[in-house]
Order: structure tokens, then sequence, then C-alpha cells
């Protein structure tokens, strides 16, 4: 009854395991999400009632499916780092449905498409929906392993690279500028498109911004935007900033897909952003989620073993450690629920289960003393088995 | 560089029309829009403020795919007539994402469904997005044309029929008892599924409310629901009534697709709900576009010359008028805009373009006296263009 591409959707992994973690004794660094408690209640409150004021009954209309025109305007001027006009941006249900319009628009059942190892597990998800063929490739601290990368693109033409270029989910790492420029001289010699997810982009709590792909080369790179991160997921609103020859494409498919994006949420955010409220906002959730990383970062400094290394993120939501000892770290998840923190085993971030010996720590969502305490109670769990493990090994 | 899908994409005829009718001196019946002077804003404000004080910052965070579970739960039990649980419903961003992602899940490339001579435009448009293989059947003022439909079902399997069973767009027509009864034993007979699209059931003006397909056979039919017609279609929710082994594959694919449907604007929703706000709402649009109906019925049959024939709808917000001379409306159109009137020509709500002599007039989102001004305006063309036909073949 059901059509083929049925047969490769999953429900996400990190959902059933968040059914998991989310009883209250447990300290959860297992979700993905923002922290209820910094979003900007009042400024949202107030740019709901300014929306009502202005608009009165057209709020509650049809509008484009395109996106409100001032609010492409406002994305396009002051979202985005490039030229970009309006006629390059299309708002969409989310940056996920943006990565779903845009794979569907780009790739034919079976058609290869370059992932790294491990990544967005949302995006696996979307390419598998759409029956891609998915190649994965390894990285590391600076990026993408770019002969790995060419190996593929030399052998046969691909869909697209997916990438997330700045505090990576899960890994929390950023490619260095220069693996940047070295990606982007490979995809003009070899002629592949790039889509640069880019949902954390402006949560840098230290270092430098670095140039984005779509600003090395907008021609060949189609960027995701999204508030879910720096406003409010409920709201359900990203963007697509891409040529606008794709644009197009994109927008007739968007049509049939749901006409367009809730003209009430698109209201309210542009009510927010003309407010002038997204800039101390952005401060104030920098600030907090950047003392949450150096919280969780020292802790685990100060007591995990050394089998068990971790990335040291400049920005974004998440820790990623991994067990030297090469142990799964899917058995370490059922005794750390027992002993009330969670995390997410890394297996599932891998297009083809590569690998299993490590975990995606989430900071954002929980305060500082449970962090302390959460990582006290999983590195207690840690120490034991690598001490049972050396005992075995003995 | 684009997927093969994307070859059947075309931008909505309708929207390429609605741009050239929203001149300020046009008297439009072209679109499909509820009137937004009707829109319940007072209603809706005070849903938004009561959510505020419920909710808090919860308001703003992820929620679940399939949607609220108060909001299904609410669905389930006062707005499907069928004995429907919440595990039968998921919420979608609008009616249209309910139909794409059904599509999406039940049809691979090339499959053939049938649909009505004339249908829904944004149901061809999300078949031919998807790739299906359109074979279209003629249909009367009873409903479809079930021998033409039987002819096509003896022969091969079909992914399903779709079909809007009350006040359709564009032809303002609902099927008889008799007619739904009979397709029905056809499906169980044939085996195959019922897309029953049912935005307008709802706004019925006059005669009695008969079964659905899906109150008819709930284990064949899948329903989709809107909020846009009844509540307000800026806020772009719809659902979907089905078994549950549909509703579980349809979740998973959403998941991929968008995550959720805004859960600010479900939140809004569901507290217009529970405030007990849609029942007179209801009974307050039913008056006034009961009345426009009347008045456009009425006016057509004064000013008409015999050879435009219309239906006679009993709800939703169309007329089809025909010509039974069998000339095309699409120069009619262009004439028509110069005298200042609109309507959008036939022959895009027909799959394989088979006939071109009707219009759909919209009579919900135009105030009385326009309405009364505008098939004026209409008439006089139509029976100067009679008197010309007339005279040439004299």
């Amino acid at each position: 009854m059901f059509a083929q591409r049925t047969k490769n959707l999953n429900s996400s992994f990190i959902r059933d395991i968040l059914a998991v973690t989310q009883q209250p004794h447990i300290i959860s660094f297992a979700g993905g999400l923002p922290d209820p408690a910094l979003f900007p209640v009042e400024d949202l409150k107030q740019a709901a009632q300014a929306m009502h004021q202005n608009l009165g009954s057209a709020l509650y209309q049809y509008s484009e499916t395109a996106g409100l025109l001032p609010l492409r305007e406002y994305i396009a001027e002051h979202l985005t780092v490039t030229d970009s006009k309006r006629e390059n941006i299309i708002v969409t249900t989310g940056s996920q449905q943006g990565l779903d319009l845009v794979v569907r628009c780009l790739i034919d059942p079976g058609q290869k498409v370059v992932v790294e190892g491990p990544t967005y597990l949302g995006a696996l998800q979307v390419l598998r929906a759409n029956q891609a063929e998915l190649v994965s490739i390894p990285s590391d601290d600076q990026g993408p392993d770019l002969e790995a990368l060419e190996r593929v693109v030399k052998q046969e033409s691909i869909g697209f690279f997916y990438t997330v270029t700045d505090f990576q989910n899960p890994t929390g790492t950023s490619y260095s500028l220069e693996r940047r420029k070295r990606l982007v001289a490979l995809a003009k010699k070899y002629n592949f498109l790039i889509l640069e997810d880019a949902p954390y982009a402006a949560l840098r709590y230290t270092g430098e911004m670095l140039p984005s792909l779509h600003t090395l080369m907008p021609d060949r790179v189609i960027r995701f935007g999204s508030f879910s991160k720096i406003i409010a997921p409920a709201l359900r609103l990203g963007w697509i900033n891409a040529p606008q020859e794709i644009i197009k494409v994109v927008e007739k498919l968007k049509q049939a897909a749901d006409l367009h994006s809730s003209g009430y949420d698109q209201q309210l955010v542009l009510h927010f952003l003309q407010s002038g409220a997204l800039k101390p906002h952005l401060q104030k959730i920098r600030a907090a989620y950047g003392e949450r990383l150096e919280i969780m970062a020292s802790a685990l400094s100060r007591t995990m073993p050394e089998t068990l290394q971790f990335t040291k993120p400049e920005g974004g939501m998440f820790i990623w450690a991994t067990l030297t000892t090469n142990e799964s770290t899917l058995a370490l998840f059922t005794a750390a629920v027992e002993q009330g923190v969670a995390f997410v085993p890394g297996e599932a971030f891998y297009a083809q289960g590569e690998s299993n010996n490590s975990m995606r720590l989430n900071f954002s969502n929980s305060p500082i003393e449970l962090i302390e305490q959460g990582v006290q109670r999983l590195a207690s769990l840690v120490n034991r088995e690598q001490r049972g493990t050396q005992a075995a090994s003995a």
C-alpha cells in the first residue's frame, strides 16, 4: 500500500530517547533544545500587540508562498553577510522544511549525496525519506576529510555535499578557514553544490567569526537559516538563501507543499526583528550558553579519565565526547539513565553507523548546577567502566 | 541540476491570475479567499491572551510531530463525525501539507491516481509534483461518473481516488447520498483508497448534511480537514483523519518534512476552540456567505442568457458557470478584466485540460453590492458575446 520511500522512514532515535530521559529526576544532556527560561517572552508579547494594532484582520489572510516581503527583505539585509537580495530568500516552516524542499528539488531516488560522519540526524532523515544514496566521509576538528571527499567526487557526480560549518550538531566543531577555502576550491573544480546548514551560526561565544561557504561561493552554496535557536522553535520559521534560479524552483514546490508558512508567525517574527529586540536577546543567550559551555567543558576536564576525549566548541549547543577505548556508548547510556543522567549515543549520527564510541552532550538546556552534577554522575560511571575494563584486561 | 519531479512543477495559474485581478477597480470573483472582514479577530485576540497567561515560556518550545495532544483530542471528539480517536489524527501545516504528506506516503512515480474533471487545482499541483500519473473522470451535479471510474479500476490498481465530496472547489457541487454509497461500494469491490478533501464541509448554508465517505468507510478513506476556512488561513493549520497505520507512517514523514507545525498557532487555535468561539463564529459566516451565494445565484439567473448554465451549491465558496456554446472562457477573461470584473477560467481545474468553457466564481470574498455589480458587468459581456456569435452564425 505504501510508497517505496516509506521504507526508509525511521522515527528519530533521539525523539525515542527523549521520552526516556524526560523524567524529572534525570539530568538530561540528551535533547537539542534551547532553554525556555531564556526565550524572549516579553519582547514577543510586545511584538504580538504591535502586529495586532498594525494589521487588524489582514493578519489572518493567506499570503505569499515565498514569505512576507518585508521579512524576506529584513533577512536579506540583516541576517546574511553576503549581498543577498530578497529574490535569494524564501521563508520556510523551520529550516527543516527548507532542507526537505531543496532535497526534493535536487535529488532523484538513488542519487548520491555526501555527508559527514557524524552529521545532523534530521538531515539524514530527510535524505533517506527522499531516497538519496548516502556516502559518509570522516571529519576531524578542522572540518571534513577533503581527500575522502575528492575520492568520491572524482569517481562520479554527486547531488550535493551537505554540511554544518559552524558548531555542528552533534560535534560542536567548526570548519577552519583553510578547510573552508579548500572545500570551496574542490566544489569549483568538480562542480558540485553544497548545502550549508547554519542553525547555530549566530550562537558564537568565543573566537572569531569565519566566512561562510555561502560568502565564499554564493553561486554554488544553498544556505539554511533558522529562527528556532535565536528566537523560538515553536514558531517553525527558517529561510533558504540561495541563487535565484534555485529559489524559484523551491518556491513552486513549496506552493504544493503547504502554500506558505504561517503568516501570523511571520508577522510576529518581523515585528520582533523590527523592534530591535534580536541584538540584546542574542547577547543575553550567548552569555548564558557560553557560560554553560565553559562549565561543562571544565567539569569534563576535571572529572573524566583520559580515555574520554571531547571537543571544545566555540559556540552552538553541543559537546561531543569519544571513548578512545572504542567502547560503545549504548551500554553506557542505559547505565547513565539508571544513575539519573542522559546523553545521546553517537551511533545515530552516522549515515552508515560507522562509529559507536561517542556521545552528544547538550549544554544549552540545563542550568549550571545541574551541568556540574550531571557531569559528575557521568564521570563516576565512565571511571568505573574504565577501571572495570583495565581490571579485565590485566 | 534539478530532480525529475521539478519538471512537473507549475506555479498556480490562479496565483498568476490573482496578481492581475488585485487592482482596486476590479471586482474579483477570482480568488478562493474567505472574507477578512468576517475573521474572528476579537475572539482570536482573547485566545492569544489566554494562551500567554496559561503557558508562559512553554508556548515557544519544540513540541510533538503529530500535533498538540489536546488539539488532536479536540479534533477527534468535536470535528469528526466518526468515532475517531486522537491516534487517527495528525495536525498538518494546512490541509495542503496533509495532501502532500499522504501523497508522498502512498505514491511512487508513475503510479495512477484518479481525480475528477474539474478538481481542486492544489491537489493537481501536489500530484504532479509527486509524479503521479493522473487519470481524470467526468462528474455531474450528483458526483463522479462511477462507470468511468469502474472502467479505470477494473483495468489496473490505482494509488487512490481523490475527491472533494462537499461543495467542491471549483464546482460547488456535493455528492448525492446515493452516489456516496455507490462510490464506497466500488472502493470495497476493487479495494482502493479514497482521499476525501473536506475544507468546506462546515460551510453548509442550505440542505441537509450527508454522511462523509469517511463515515461510510473509515478503514479506506483518508479525510482532510482545515481551519483555514472556518478560523483563519494565515495560521496554516489542518488535520488528517485516517486509519492509525496510515497516520503512523505520515507522522514519520512529517518529522522529516518540518518536525511539527507551529506550536504557537496550534495553541492559539486550541484556546479559540476551548473558549467555545467556533460555534457562534460558524453561524455568523454561514449566514453571511449563504446570503452572498443567494445574491450571486439570483443575479446570474436574472442577467445571464440561457447559454450560461451554473451550479446551485448548498455551501462552500464557489459557483461554477458553463457556456453551453462551448466557447472558451479564456478570451472572455481578458475582456472581463477590461470591464472590471474577474473570475478563474475553468481549464486550469482539469488534469488533462479536457474542457475550457467554464468559469469559477467566488462569492465569499465580495460584499453584496459588488456581487450584484460584478455579475451585471459579466452578464453584459456574455450577452454581447452571445449576440456576436448568433450574428456571426446567422
